[in-house]
């Protein structure tokens, strides 16, 4: 028995033995909240925050998704987040992902903010194609946080989209700033937060990492 | 000129200058800070919080790696965080991707505390053969977080071997709870969030998302 022992007063037999009931129990309560899961959608999904990891969570769910047999359509606002590497190995499955990468730079490389507009304005029109397309079970559109937030396309549209979406479609958005809009919209929420970053000891971009 | 004047009251020709000046500002001060940036080394990435997305994005950083040629190696800590269907994908690139899935259920599925601690040792032995082998450019430690919150693996031992590691190998670590040690012996630490998550709603784990 191991009643009244602080843990480190228990022999390994005893750890065992209370490691054993307690989770016991956890497994007991979890099997019972998963028995009220029920329900069956298509998810919208937002990856924001400053932290690393937004896209390329998005593309190990675009993998995912491809595993189980699942057409993915992918549209990038801003050019070269994913790059050529990433494509190579998407290229390898043409029948279950399309991508358009649209935009050219985007913002400080452009510094042309018309050209930006009618950049922006063009993926979107392709996005509202593949989203209203059933042979798509998952949207990503990469960096459409960046196109919202300096209203190059407007956020009402994109919402009223999201809510007229085909009901077994999974959207992921990603970028930082999401708009609040966006977030009462969509079902998940990860915000991805900055906890030390080594680009501000001089390391650089690098292959497998940052592109 | 739209000097002296607020946003809306500029003319479409007017925010167009003004954003063009803004961006070659913003560029000119990424170039700079770019410039610095001369280091190129095997990071130590952390993904932890209880946010979604931290294995999901390590995946997302295999597939990167492997577009870029890189050999990687996946030790799995715990079983079925990765599903079948992702493990379809990356098998199809075996001369680039070793997964081992090590860890039969972990927790409140075995109950049982003594097999799980040799399941961890088993695992962590085969990582860090990963690590020590030449060839691997990442390394993949997925959901070892949770086997050092458990102290199945003594934390020292991970620290001195990511210390000790390929001067260009990239190693990346989930789990949420993760150690200060580990924090500080990283380079980079990502803390996924959670803002929003549907299973509160009675939505159920699905095919493409959850696994």
């Amino acid at each position: 028995m191991t009643d009244g022992k602080s843990k480190s007063e228990m022999s390994e037999d005893e750890l065992n033995e209370r490691h054993a009931s307690k989770m016991a129990k956890k497994k007991a309560a979890r099997d019972k909240i998963l028995a009220t899961k029920t329900i069956e959608k298509g998810l919208v999904m937002v990856h924001t925050g400053k932290g690393k990891g937004k896209s390329t969570a998005a593309m190990g769910l675009a993998i995912r998704a491809i595993g189980h047999g699942m057409k993915v359509g992918i549209v990038q606002f801003v050019k070269g987040v994913w790059a050529t590497g990433e494509r190579d190995v998407l290229d390898k499955f043409p029948d279950h992902v399309t991508i358009k990468a649209m935009g050219d730079g985007f913002t400080w490389e452009t510094q042309d903010r018309a050209r930006d507009i009618k950049a922006a304005e063009t993926a979107w029109a392709e996005a509202k194609v593949m989203i209203a397309d059933p042979a798509y079970k998952m949207v990503i559109l990469d960096e459409l946080n960046i196109v919202l937030r300096y209203d190059y396309i407007p956020i009402a549209d994109v919402i009223e989209t999201l809510k007229s979406k085909p009901h077994d479609l999974h959207v992921v958005i990603t970028g930082r700033n999401a708009k609040d809009a966006l977030i009462d919209a969509a079902d998940l929420v990860t915000e991805m937060t900055l906890v030390k970053h080594p680009f501000r000891s001089g390391v650089k971009a690098q292959a497998g990492i940052e592109f």
